[in-house]
Order: structure tokens, then C-alpha cells, then sequence
């Protein structure tokens, strides 16, 4: 069996977002108990990664590292009429995931102790990210 | 219920190619109006990456992107028996995409507006890219 | 149709470790022949990879590409209480994958010939690492 949602998620700009507790409010929903949940991101600056879920820092310091990486205003880009921060954003969604499958065991996100599940905000400015979730039960 | 497709694509070395409007065909084809589809790439030396869709400058600085963080020749590198865009690529394949899912909605892909599907080759010269598709639906 | 299994893999520290035959073990015991498998990593300082399956250079190659784009003790990272290789872990994790799936075909993972599924531990001790396993049939 197949069930989709669809949600959006506000963000303030650059950073990461928790989507767990979302997610697992859909899949309550949904009434699957064992299966499998995909999550797609309709979007191609902004980004989907399971990550550490305690410490914040492990956040920042991803932020840090990837602002290091893929510079904003690179000289290397020529896609540049919608600021400095656009063409690193596409560079930033290639480089983490798009889409992610997660296990469900009663009727929750199966992850381990530690992970979570984050939206990446890669540009400056506040957007409204939109994605689909799709449930696969047996 | 699961269906599969097998195609291959022929590439011309090093760029991105549009497999969206191909995908979507199969899709057609197998009459799935609603499900998910995921796209396997047979490959460890191209890749697939969900990218933005409307301005070519976008593949062309990710290329120059890509081409400065894994150089061809790079002295680190030891296997280097096939040319010096050998390991670059399986460098390139491992920090992108090998396999990717995707919504359907309408008997194609539920792509957001700006997003498209392509094949990444990341070796310079031209070479056949085999690609399974499964097809699952409700 | 959906099965799961869970299991654990042993590693020695940083370095990757072929899981294919491991997969295809549970798969031969799941008696599905046409299908699609999804491998999920319940931990964020190790990941999940597709490579060249031949030349065990590729791997170490590989492993001196992230150690330089990574680097162990970076100034840039503040969460450093685990010890110099626990920020840079999560960072591989994050450039590369928690989770894969992979078409079925016979009871085997349906790789092209040169591909192989790694776990690719990033902490420099040994861990345990687990794994789950979800089987979709039509």
C-alpha cells in the first residue's frame, strides 16, 4: 500500500531544520505500523540529511564547513543573478541528498538513537519548502 | 505492485544529461498514475543528481565546482591505471548520487518546478550508462 | 510485500568494509527474486557507499581524498569532546549516504559488474555498527 502527505516547512534562512517530530505526526496518521517513508524535497537549494540530533554545535560546525567548502560569491560561478548565495545553494543540495528513506516501525521514523531528520536551508533568505512524503507499507 | 525498466544512455564524456523527459516515458508506459520511482545508476564512475532545471549556467558552474575539488591528476591519488580522470570520478560518483527516488504523480515524475533528473558522466570520454528503473505503485 | 532484517557489523576503524555478500545472504533467505532493497545505517559517523568493487586502491584512494577535504582536528569545528575524528565524521556522513536502495534481480542486489555496497566507518576506533534491511516484492 502507498499513502502520500504533503507539507510545507517555513524556514528563516540558512540553517538546519527538524523535521522528525513532523514526520512522525504524518506517519501516526497513516496508521503504518512497519514500513518504509521516502521524503522529498521539492527543491533544488534547500536540502534533506540525517544528522546528530544532541549536541547543536554539530550543526553549526556542519554549517561552518560547508560555508568553507562552497563559498558564497565564488568567483568560479557565473550563475549569479539571484545573489551570491544561489549558485551555492545548487552546489550545496547536489553535494547532501534531495530525498531520503527512512524505516517505520510503529507507526514511527525507525532512526537510530542519535539521528534526526533535517531540512537545510542553503539560501539567506526565509522560503517556504515543500515536501512529499510517501509511505510504503506491506 | 513493482515493474522494472532497463535503458542505457549514451554520453559524449564529462556533463550532465537530461533524463527527465525519458523517465517520464517509461512511466507512460507503465501506467502507474500514482507511486514512486527509483532510478538506479550500473555505474561507480557516473552519477545522478537532482539539479536545477531552467539556466545551463547551473551544470556549468557545478562542473567548474566539481573540477577544482577533485582535480584530475591529483597526485593522491594511486589508481590511476585507466587516465587521470579515473579516480575523480569514482570520488565524484561517491559525493553525488548512485541512486535516487522520486514521486509519481500523473504517470510522470513529481518533480517541483526547478527540478530535473540527470546523469552526471564524469569521465572525458564518451561511454553507454546503464539504468534500471523500478516502478512501484499501491 | 515488505520483509525486514537488522544486523550488526563489527568494524576495526576507519575504513570501508564490503557488505554485498552479507545483503545477499538475507536476501537468499528472503526468497524474493524481483524486487528493490533498501539498506538503512542507524548511526551518523559512519556511512553507506556505492564503489568499484576491483582495485582496493579506489578505497584508499578515497579515504586520503576525505581525510584532506575533512581534516581530523580542524580549528573550524567547536564539537570536539569525542576527539579530533568525531566532527569530521559527521561531516563524511553527511557527504555521503545513511541510506541506499538497490533493485533486486535472482535473490541478489542487481549491481552493475564493478559496483560494490561498502559501510564506510569514519570514528578511528572500533564500533558496532547496525544496519536495517527493508525487502519490497510486488
Amino acid at each position: 500500500m502507498l499513502q502520500k502527505f504533503d507539507f510545507e516547512v517555513p524556514t528563516q534562512g540558512r540553517g538546519t531544520y527538524d523535521l522528525t517530530g513532523q514526520i512522525d505526526r504524518f506517519l501516526e496518521t497513516s496508521g503504518v505500523s512497519d514500513g518504509l517513508c521516502h521524503i522529498f524535497l521539492r527543491h533544488t537549494s534547500a536540502s534533506l540529511i540525517v544528522c546528530e540530533n544532541a549536541d547543536p554545535a554539530v550543526k553549526t560546525d556542519l554549517e561552518a564547513f560547508i560555508a568553507r567548502l562552497v563559498p558564497d560569491g565564488d568567483k568560479i560561478f557565473s550563475h549569479t543573478a539571484e545573489g551570491p548565495d544561489d549558485m551555492p545553494a545548487h552546489v550545496r543540495s547536489v553535494l547532501t541528498h534531495t530525498e531520503l528513506s527512512v524505516p517505520i516501525r510503529e507507526r514511527r521514523l525507525d532512526l537510530g538513537t542519535w539521528q534526526g531528520i533535517y531540512l537545510w536551508e542553503h539560501r539567506a533568505s526565509a522560503h517556504r519548502r515543500k515536501i512529499t512524503l510517501t509511505v510504503l507499507s506491506g
